[in-house]
């Protein structure tokens, strides 16, 4: 089978974890062995987030006065090769020596009409007071916005149209080749009116963007591997149960997280829909157990309607 | 032809320019003006150095105090995206829009028992003042050494042995890709004695690694761009002469700067003498002359001792 894998933020960072190489390594190593298996067993596309590698090295630019700090587009870059360079390591230290790997940096277009473009509502980087915030946001053309009762810049999240870079993807999983790529969502880009690509200053989904490419390469599974066990219904409520296999139509009648779960089901409907094929929601850990369909949640429409987990299987928190 | 191109850091930035994105941009341009029409023709293969991004991602890092500067074999990662995306994006909007690109990152192996480990000589970052450049020394288990009056961080630069990318860029190189790889003399990694790989202090040259490769790919043409229009002979000297065509036997009875022509002529000899093609060294903007053998130095078996340009065409500074 061809996978597709979307390791989320906490593959690479625990929540509260200084953003150290030590600490990234030590994720890595433990994402690592999660996928193994699947590297064994199937064709093995991986993608990743890149949240706080980009919030890192903008705080990075930001203090070192010198130089202008570099758009989004440059850091999304920067943070593909750190990240794809720890990945293909680690997971080259586990899987045998002949296995080849690639991590291919991915430019993604977006669309210049995207209404994101109107509306900025992914916040980066630290949080500011209000008069400091105000201040940047003058000196740098910046967008804020309020996050938890202080303010934090914002940027449009637009969708992913387009991963350039396919071609030479689809060739590499042919030849057999463990494919890093769309790291942080993919680098953002767009044609101009007269067709030259350039950078944006923006932010795409991780998961949209893993779900695009798992549509274009034709992959039977895409799987998101994030810290949550499974999607849950009626999450952090006395009633909260966890989704087991569930179809497209039956999931979208719920309601999640804008900033967490929303996307990560955004994008599963819209890959189990469009290919037929299965996409899973879960642990890291459960990489296997969820293609299986022992852990996590499965979003296809072979199922019908709504299946959820005996309660005693996962336990609210 | 298969060409492999090594583009030095003055395609990415002139000497004295602040690193900012917009000039990294404008040089970035002009060279894929120069490479264009080497894409048009041939198998191209495009290398790149590093210094001065890793420079800035290290000042940057030191200037941030909440986390523990990044080692060199991540920021090398770092600048391979960062570089590589700028000059995927620009080349990519002057060739047709069917020519496909991919940026490899390209992790380099170097032996532990270099002698490069023993005798660190490759400077890198901002100069000091004697007793900080010891404090950091002390403070980061650098080495340090003189650099004009002041002192610097010096970091051992082993030679590469391996791409361990090789066959992924190969394989790609046969699909009719472009392709842009091992930047800044690609990763430097090492495998331990239990055969694990892992990331090095150190910093592998480009020109080397940019040899290394065009080798193990079996290129015809192995094209050094920097910013001489050739390798000159006693440069700067009143007597000094334009090289035009050499055997790699008659070139290397001469002697060049360690830190700049030395790598270059070294490589340059290196690769002719193995494969029988040709290397060539001078300006970006001759990059085609170059390999038609109208401008810069080419170094070759197919020639014998050392041929000069007469001294109308290139005058000594």
């Amino acid at each position: 089978m061809r996978i597709v894998v979307a390791l989320g933020g906490n593959a690479l960072l625990k929540r509260g974890q200084p953003l150290t190489v030590q600490n990234q390594r030590e994720n890595v190593k433990t994402a690592a062995r999660a996928l193994a298996p699947l590297a064994r067993q199937h064709s093995l596309i991986i993608t990743h987030g890149n949240g706080p590698q980009v919030g890192l090295l903008a705080l990075e630019a930001a203090a070192y006065t010198g130089v202008e700090p570099y758009t989004l587009d440059v850091l999304g870059a920067e943070s593909e090769g750190m990240i794809g360079y720890m990945i293909e390591q680690e997971l080259g230290n586990i899987l045998p020596e002949n296995v080849p790997f690639a991590t291919i940096l991915t430019q993604v277009e977006v669309d210049p009409a995207d209404p994101a473009f109107q509306s900025p509502t992914k916040p980066i980087g630290p949080q500011y007071f209000r008069a400091e915030a105000e201040r940047l946001a003058r000196e740098h053309g910046w967008s804020i916005g309020p996050d938890n009762g202080l303010f934090r810049r914002v940027v449009p999240s637009p969708r992913p149209k387009r991963i350039f870079e396919l071609r030479v993807i689809e060739w590499l999983v042919e030849r057999g080749v463990v494919v890093i790529c769309t790291g942080g969502g993919g680098i953002p880009t767009m044609l101009t009116p007269d067709g030259v690509l350039v950078g944006v200053e923006a932010v795409i989904d991780k998961d949209l963007a893993g779900a695009l490419l798992a549509k274009s390469l034709g992959a039977e599974v895409f799987l998101m591997l994030t810290d949550a066990e499974a999607v849950w219904d009626h999450w952090g409520a006395p009633d909260s149960r966890a989704l087991r296999r569930v179809s497209p139509a039956a999931l979208e009648t719920l309601s999640f997280a804008a900033g967490s779960m929303g996307p990560k089901v955004a994008a599963a409907c819209d890959f189990a829909r469009v290919t037929g094929g299965r996409a899973g929601i879960g642990s890291l850990e459960d990489a296997v157990a969820i293609i299986d369909g022992l852990a996590g949640t499965l979003v296809s429409n072979e199922f019908e309607g709504l299946d959820y987990w005996p309660s005693l299987f996962y336990q609210p928190e």
